[in-house]
This record gives C-alpha cells, structure tokens and sequence, in this order.
C-alpha cells in the first residue's frame, strides 16, 4: 500500500491480492478460521475494519477498511507488534507473492475501478 | 451467488471475480468510472451497499454487501430492470468468465475464509 494521505473521518477501502503456495490451502484455511485474539486486537488497534480475505482456488483477495488517519505508522505499529510478527512467521510461508507487487508490499494492493456506497 | 438465507439485520458479504477480455480494460473502466444513475438506483433498490470492484491486470474482484432480507428476489429485480440489461450488454461483452463458476452465475462467488468487523 502506498503512503497514501487520509483525512480524517474518512474510509480508505484497500483491496489487494496474494497467492497460497501449493498444498497450502487446508493450513491456511485452519489457521484462519481461529486468527489468535492477538492478532485481531492489533488489526482494530492499527485501524483496521471490516476486514475479510476471499479464495479463488490458488489467489487469495482481501478487502479491509481502513479508519485511521495515519496509516504509514499504523502500519508500522502493526509490523513491531511480536504477536503479529509470530502470526506472520506462520502464515508468509503458505504464500507466494503475485506478479506486479511493488517493493515494499507483500499483498499486491490492487486499483478501485469502480465503488458505490 | 447460491440462495443461501438472509435474515433480517444481518449483512451478507460477497466477494466475486472475473476476467477481462483481452484489450478491454480501458472501455471498462470508462463505463465503470461513469456508471449510469439508473444502475447506481437498482443497485440500492436491490438492497446492495458498499460495493466495490477492484482490478489486478485481466481479473476484477468485486466486493460488496447485501443488506435485503429475500437475495433471490431482489436479484431477479435488478435482472429484470431494463436499465440493468441495457448496461449488462454494455459490461458482458468485456468480460470473460472464470473457470469453476458455477452454472446461472456471471461472476463467480469466492468463499470467504477469514473476516474480522
């Protein structure tokens, strides 16, 4: 996600892509069918709402909201949090970068082309 | 999307995808950045809100809540809008599907194998 400015009060809506390694599904789907409370306290703590991840076979697509008014260091709250750094030692090995993912992302953040609220 | 009960109060989530054509990314994002006031009108009539379409390179990922309490019915609806079909014939031809959709689907429906509010 770029370092993209939000004011205050508004939704930044953040849709993006990532892949599941191969024989990766059942783990993945375990571990995310009971995230740690940890890790669910962080996401509301860095702003994050309404947060759901979808699969297509090998893709995993995720839409989350975004409430914050700084998401660099919310983000950056986020990724010192050592539950979270725990939970993704667990999960980035199921999971294979897309092509087109700039440096810096790990889940490709993908163009809103359309939106109605 | 599969007839599954709504109750009342309870949003659904849907996550969705789809392929573009080939050299159809422009003139779909042309219609989608200027979609009619009369589709934008069904969409709300037909119960769905906060409904987003996203872009990674050919495929389209869309997300969107349904807040009705009769999906089969309200789909029909919007099926049977004469708008709706005027700008169907304007999307369909730009778009291709992807395998594992399922029979009287368009796009195809995602589970959804993580969600946090």
């Amino acid at each position: 996600m770029k370092a993209e400015g939000t004011s205050s009060g508004q939704v930044l809506r953040i849709g993006s892509a990532i892949n599941l390694a191969g024989g990766a599904i059942s783990e993945y789907e375990r571990l995310h069918a009971a995230v740690w409370p940890e890790v669910l306290s962080q996401i509301a703590r860095s702003n994050i709402r309404n947060y759901s991840i979808f699969r297509m076979d090998q893709q995993l697509f995720s839409y989350l909201e975004y409430t914050g008014i700084d998401y660099v260091a919310d983000m950056a709250n986020m990724a010192a949090d050592p539950e979270i750094q725990r939970w993704w030692e667990q999960c980035q090995p199921l999971q294979q970068q897309v092509p087109g993912t700039s440096g810096g992302e790990w889940w490709r953040t993908l163009p809103e082309i359309f939106h109605t609220d």
